[in-house]
């Protein structure tokens, strides 16, 4: 430690009470050995091979500093069982690294830690350990998800042939919505948009909900698979070219709720941003031609609503055609991780 | 994200790069997939339970600014085997948060790098996957460390009984010393250090060795083992209280290396700084009298320098033991995590 006095007076006196209090409740699993110890002890079930995933919320990068503490719990755990759900795994248990930029309420602590539990019990998962530390920067949240997954049956980013068609979950562009609404809630006159509407838009921002409940589908019935976090474009492409593929991608079919859609025709140039504007946390399946209507099925009968947005193609690169079959050409944030 | 041009023009548009350049070649085990998923595949060897653990390192709460980036890659993973270690468990794989402040320059990564890939050889793990992101904050890196011990025989925090023997690995201060010297090298006479004393010192604070040759020794005849972190006196206050149990230190046995015992002769009351700074990253054990033989030998045999420093009492609380058996009153910062 640098700062000897910081553990006294600053975080970590209390750190075994904010453990004890608010984060050892979530703590359901055994392995975790109440919070008590510095690690977690796993015995997976046979047969099962672990999925493992882990990403980090930054304020003022991830989340906004307004957003409400329970959203930002939520908000945590959901980018990580999002990517759980794209590899067809269930959610099992999880660690919480907190980076708190000063000494925590109870208030904040306990909206929190209600946001982490109410998505961790619809999940399923159980948090075994982590560790809450100080910092002079911004509220920083790293989570280490595990799922588990039948030997051999993880759906891969990579695997999608040429011909598969591209399906993607729920609707797309809704939280990039939400995101400019919260940062210029004029906005919503210009895109003629209701009070719920907004609200909608901006709860897609806050709290995605990962879709889970596909992952049976997806190992059934998927060749390849990815989640929608840096923009549906991108991350298409992503998944064509570790595949040795392209895709194309018809923007017309591209799902938009009511609420993106209105804004649309407010502001059809507002159409690109939703193809690349991220955070959607979708998911995007490659499904070969014979798997399709199983792949429909099994998605509806979980109450997951898929659509068909495009294919694989042989070729390299990812295209996106608009009205008339003319491609859309994309700004560089389209595919800017590459 | 909020902020959407930070992806092409900061952070982003090198995280592939990145990956690819300098950790895909630390990606050593299959089920990283090469790092080119959101996810890892792990299929842990039968009969073996997984022991987890997850810790952040801040720069300004964790490390200095000018620590060398070989050294903060080393301490990121070294803090977590340090736990490993202290389960009984041997290192399996791990995954790498790494939250940068801003575009890093090669060189940094390229040394960075190089810190995890030398100690992840030493230990036997392979990193799997994680996250690089952006933060307006300080660098902060959060690691998360799967290991192996077979079913039912990982060391816990609790189990410690009364009359077990207290053993500590190593030496004990020297990190606090050396961070002390960093901050105020004038120290250094004040102290009657040699320069190589003060390499010494800092190295110990810089890059913690993590005691994983010692996990099978802990297995064998070890009850309850905690890795000393946040102070040794506090640290072992712990373990006997999960153990629902007492602790006596004597002090004049708590070993330290020639550099400290040097400090400690020119000012005396740094013994209390010692017993009580952190960052030691050593092993203390509670080991039944029966199994004491035992655990000295096969410490040895592993090259570990075991010193047994007090003993588990039935009576609950810490005492520690100075000249001619006297009480010493540690102050708050001895047990600031209660």
């Amino acid at each position: 430690m640098v700062e000897d006095g910081g553990r006294v007076e600053g975080m970590s006196l209390g750190e075994f009470d904010i453990i004890a209090r608010y984060f050892a409740p979530l703590a359901t699993d055994a392995s975790a050995l109440s919070l008590r110890d510095d690690a977690a002890v796993l015995r997976p079930p046979e047969g099962q091979e672990i999925v493992l995933s882990c990403d980090t919320i930054v304020e003022g990068v991830h989340f906004l500093k307004d957003d409400p503490p329970g959203s930002i719990g939520h908000k945590a755990l959901a980018v990580n069982l999002s990517d759980l759900a794209a590899k067809g795994a269930r959610p099992y248990v999880y660690l919480l690294a907190l980076a708190l930029p000063a000494k925590p309420e109870p208030p904040w602590l306990e909206a929190f830690a209600a946001g982490l539990g109410a998505l961790q019990r619809r999940a399923g998962a159980s948090l075994v350990g982590g560790d809450t530390t100080r910092t002079p920067g911004p509220l920083s949240i790293t989570i280490t998800a595990l799922g588990l997954v039948p030997h051999g049956h993880a759906v891969l980013r990579h695997g999608a042939k040429r011909g598969d068609r591209l399906y993607v979950t729920g609707t797309i562009g809704d939280a990039h919505l939400g995101l400019r609404l919260l940062k210029d809630p004029k906005l919503a006159g210009a895109w003629g948009l209701a009070k719920e509407d907004v609200a909608l838009l901006v709860g897609r921002y806050r709290e995605p909900l990962p879709r889970n409940t596909l992952a049976l589908a997806l190992r059934n019935f998927a060749a390849a698979a990815i989640d929608v976090s840096d923009g549906l474009a991108g991350d298409i492409d992503k998944l064509a070219k570790v595949s040795h593929a392209g895709a194309v991608i018809e923007a017309a079919s591209v799902p938009l709720s009511p609420a993106a859609a209105k804004a649309v025709t407010h502001d059809p140039a507002l159409l690109e941003a939703l193809l690349t504007g991220g955070d959607d946390y979708e998911i995007v399946a490659a499904v070969p031609d014979g798997n399709a209507s199983g792949f429909e099925a099994e998605a509806t009968a979980k109450g997951v609503t898929v659509t068909m947005i495009g294919r694989i193609e042989g070729a390299t690169g990812t295209r996106v055609l608009g009205e008339g079959g003319r491609s859309i050409k994309l700004g560089p944030k389209g595919f800017a991780h590459f």
